[in-house]
């Protein structure tokens, strides 16, 4: 059992916004924790799976109210530090599984890499970096599951 | 249900020890979450009753790694960020109780004046502020309890 | 010559205005760097003072943007952190000045005695904590000058 | 004039650290202000560089002291927020300049973009995003100047 951090775009197709449910689902099925930036998107749809499959939900928040926070989010953890935040949620996560997303998620992948962390990328940023990619929501969890104890 | 927060210092007495492992125990029996600085002392304390009846803990830790946290935080939030994780602390806690604490428990105290939380203080700073001073863990949760919905 | 850091609210009185004034010309007077929180009140007559005796003011904003320091700020340091900032003035400050203020200047007189930081009170807070108590806006630069090499 | 801020490594060869020099000199030379991480590599030679021409330069620390800052820095802001201080430095500049660099590098080009802030890059990460790519010194702050008033 460990914390899964998934991080992704807060403004997503809504074929992303069903992978990043699939990844939360597989999240909560296994009984992990999983933690993100607690807010719409990627975030949002992460958190949804993992409460159905009945897991706990962490989320890192930007703002100064739990109120932002997606209705999924067992946990708010209030920061009011806004994108500085980003970093609280790699360092909290045992591995970390991208999902699509902006410069924010390329923030997050390279304080990951940073601090040495794994990364699973899911149809992620390319660049010439070390994560390991993978094609579907259960590749995804299953190989940051090798990160964990 | 809500998060309440325990603040006070690292290093305390026995006594002290006893009334925030009491604190702890009453927040877990009555359902809420736990939310303190992961660490020793009064954090500890808390955490330990706190999860004896069955609650839930979150540590949000100041330093680079999990392994900081005691034994009875559940959910290790690693920030790397120092003190200023004080601050996460207080905005993420609904209510806080104060108990003994130094320096440190005095900008969570003044931190939870300035975003209007309430501060149930036992034991703790005697300024000139306005904190709901009580003499016991049970009247600490019960008067924390009025300010959650 | 060092870093002195000035401390006090954002809304004050016009003799506590005064007072904030003349710290920050003796602080530039001196040649001393002012580092404050760039805003408005104490912040804003500290760096007045010391603009006008040709002093180097740095504001650490709790913001996002640098249009919110006064204008006698000629660093300002944009943290988009909200009220962690505190924290970064007074580990910036070699000593700091406290005037008057209200919880958030609790916060940073609590945050210096945390990291160890030498306090010198100008009708600020009084609790039960070694800060050093002046009378005059001199007397309080003076003894600040006293922790500097 | 404005606040141009320096990215880029801490272990660079010695043509990089040149490369960062010379940016320094082009910056101090012409009268801006330099903001870096305040340590080593890029961060140092372009505090150098800056220096050696009359210029001002604010380190924006990780650490929880002033001395880790290089000889350089004129004005060594402590954060004690580890890689935290990498989104301050970026908040504070008005425009950034990439030098080579690893995942701390990328981390603050992310947030530039993040932000809308303007990147130069010389000789830095080549990933999908929009940075101004420039080949010299000279041109690197050439094109900075363009986003200052």
């Amino acid at each position: 059992m460990g914390i899964i951090g998934v991080i992704g775009g807060s403004q997503v197709s809504s074929e992303i916004y069903r992978l990043a449910y699939e990844v939360g689902r597989e999240i909560g099925k296994r009984g992990h924790i999983l933690v993100n930036g607690g807010l719409s998107g990627v975030m949002e749809a992460s958190a949804k799976g993992a409460k159905e499959e009945g897991g706990l939900v962490v989320g890192i928040l930007p703002g100064h109210s739990k109120e932002s926070a997606n209705p999924w989010v067992d946990i708010p953890v209030v920061t009011g530090m806004g994108e500085a935040r980003n970093v609280i949620i790699v360092r909290t996560a045992d591995v970390l599984i991208a999902i699509d997303g902006r410069y924010g998620t390329l923030s997050e992948i390279a304080f990951a890499l940073v601090f040495g962390k794994p990364v699973i990328g899911l149809r992620t940023w390319e660049c010439d970096f070390p994560i390991i990619r993978v094609e579907t929501p259960g590749q995804a969890v299953e190989e940051a599951e090798k990160f964990l104890k």
